[in-house]
């Protein structure tokens, strides 16, 4: 039998309702394809502040580094907000984004035919969305130097952030992008600035000379306050989008919402090698932390992920998105993608009723 | 009789002929509230590029300086796309922002009842929208510096820019925002990323000193991820935001294309004294350029904020907006807006249309 080591970390909020449904999820598909899965759970995020001072503990990121695959619940919540940087739950996912030097994050957007109802938008501008956000993720703004709170040559005091790019920091997420588009449907968007920014138009032009490697995918670049209006204009019009940390971070989170099911949206993301993070896209949702009303689907297909594009298991995968697909046919519904007709479910039940359906 | 000069910058594209057509309603509006309007027509963009070399002539840049207020059509095209840098018709846009100091743009986003269809957002859901975005629009990423294409400490080319923000630029366009949303519905939510950069913390922490000076407007505030969301899944939540030069160029952009009549809508940009520059938000358009298929009436709304931000007459603004909405209402409709049992015009006639309405 294979055997895989898998960190979990449930951190915050509903992170720990919807992994322990996750868990059990992965548990069974194991059984029932012959794979040996070993679980290590670790704080992260705001338990682990409230529990050791910091929100990335030594043991976890050591504990996430050594094994094949991590999968993240969610973090962060009211009570840690106004805690200085160092110590807040989102520095701690940074740090574990860098520490395992993930990239590349995958965030499909998809519109199920079930669910296009969940959708603000029209369902003829909603229907048949299937899309893919390649974010650059351990470079650009977030991680950039010099950065602080400091005075300027005249006393002012400012706030400043460096957005940097080096070569081959936008040459392997290109190829992600490029790599990606050709399992689908061979079209890459690359969004950014170019008219304005230089670390743009420096992008603009690695990602235009890596697609000499990729003939036969078809390249088009467009400006992020477009890409912004031709999300909402016509979702249908993009297939694969590669882009940087910060322009990614808004643009896949508008994607997602325009999905209509954001509690349904998973993510991977990957480095060149050792283990992918797992994690679903929505946040920790405290006000219903606790209340078993968490949807755990998006936790679910980021498990499939992980068994996809973490390990390889392919088979697996495709078992795990079948069973979300067959329990949302058969009509249950937690509350956020709850409508009239349909059966509402808790967190739990919405859990067992996929183990029926794996 | 009141005198004022407007400096008439038409651009490339589309924006000659929407300008056109703006020009005559503002000189009818001059003869019937009496207020005389000299105009100077400068070159500016892509057609100055063509003219004299550069995107924005020294003459045009003081022209525009002596004038009481400027009205600008449209600029760039496929045609400058490939221009270094300083040779572009955005860099010459960029270069009137910084020479005129209008450091904060106005980009109201409203859903008219009579075009309510024209969103791809659900009824329901469009119906209602009157939100303003507050751009702050001379500094941050845009002309931060150090900026541009070089090497690092590894010898790896790289390419960078800085979002850098002084105390005095945060302050003057958090009160621009917070008196704005007085007059609005009293509340301003003011767009960052301070989970993640200096920038933004900082950003997050003179906006609320200033808070102190406006106890009557309702302040929140809103990562900007989570506002890309919130702008699709219920807009109506929004009176008045207020946020950085980039956030504010991809918000205001998705907020625009919410309301579905991006040829409807007009732009403010306001300094401290000195004349405010106006434009529809709309680009240039080049593949309906020179056909008398544009929607002139984001130019026209141009010139009724023009006057009511740019002169202070109110009236003459509002006569505008109810000629415009007339014109609606008569069921006249551009292309653009067009939908079945309307009257399909072109912006020539649209232009007519709206004079008999003034
Ligand atoms: C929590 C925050 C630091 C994070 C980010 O900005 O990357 C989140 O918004 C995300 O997109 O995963
Ligand atoms: C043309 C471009 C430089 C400009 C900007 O980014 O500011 C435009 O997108 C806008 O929003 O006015």
């Amino acid at each position: 039998t294979k055997r895989y080591s898998i960190t979990i970390l449930p951190g915050d909020g509903i992170g720990p309702e919807t992994i322990s449904v996750a868990k059990d999820v992965l548990k069974l598909i194991g059984a029932l394809e012959g794979i040996e899965f070993g679980f290590q759970e670790m704080p992260m995020g705001g338990s682990a502040l409230d529990l050791t001072g910091v929100p990335l503990p030594d043991e976890t990121l050591s504990a996430a580094k050594q094994s094949d695959a991590v999968l993240l619940g969610a973090i962060g919540g009211y009570k840690w907000d106004n805690n200085p940087k160092h110590l807040k739950p989102e520095t701690g996912l940074l740090q574990l984004r860098e520490g395992l030097k993930v990239f590349a994050n995958l965030r499909p957007a998809t519109v199920l035919s079930q669910l296009v109802d969940s959708s603000t938008l029209k369902k003829e501008v909603a229907e048949g969305v299937d899309l893919m956000v390649i974010r650059e993720l351990t470079g650009g703004i977030y991680f950039g130097k010099p950065r602080g709170i400091g005075t300027n040559e005249n006393g002012e005091e400012i706030g400043f952030n460096t957005e940097v790019y080096a070569s081959y920091e936008i040459d392997r997420i290109a190829r992600v992008g490029f790599e990606t588009a050709r399992k689908r449907n061979k079209k890459l968007c690359s969004v950014d600035k170019a008219n304005v920014l230089e670390a743009s138009m420096f992008w603009r032009n690695r990602v235009t000379a890596i697609a000499s490697e990729y003939p036969d995918v078809e390249l088009s670049h467009m400006y992020v306050d477009n890409a912004a209006m031709q999300l909402v204009r016509n979702p249908k019009q993009f297939d694969t989008i590669v882009t940087n940390n910060i322009f990614g971070d808004i643009l896949s989170d508008e994607a997602s919402m325009i999905t209509g099911s954001i509690g349904m949206l998973p993510s991977a993301s990957l480095g060149a090698s050792g283990p992918g993070l797992f994690e679903p896209i929505h946040g920790s949702a405290p006000d219903i932390a606790g209340q078993d009303k968490a949807n755990p689907l998006a936790t679910i297909l980021s498990v499939a992920m992980l068994l996809k594009y973490g390990l390889g298991e392919e088979n697996a995968a495709k078992r795990i998105e079948n069973a979300v697909l067959d329990t949302l046919d058969k009509g249950f519904r937690t509350g956020d993608i709850y409508s009239a007709g349909k059966k509402l479910v808790g967190c739990k039940e919405m859990g067992e009723e996929v183990l029926k359906s794996v």
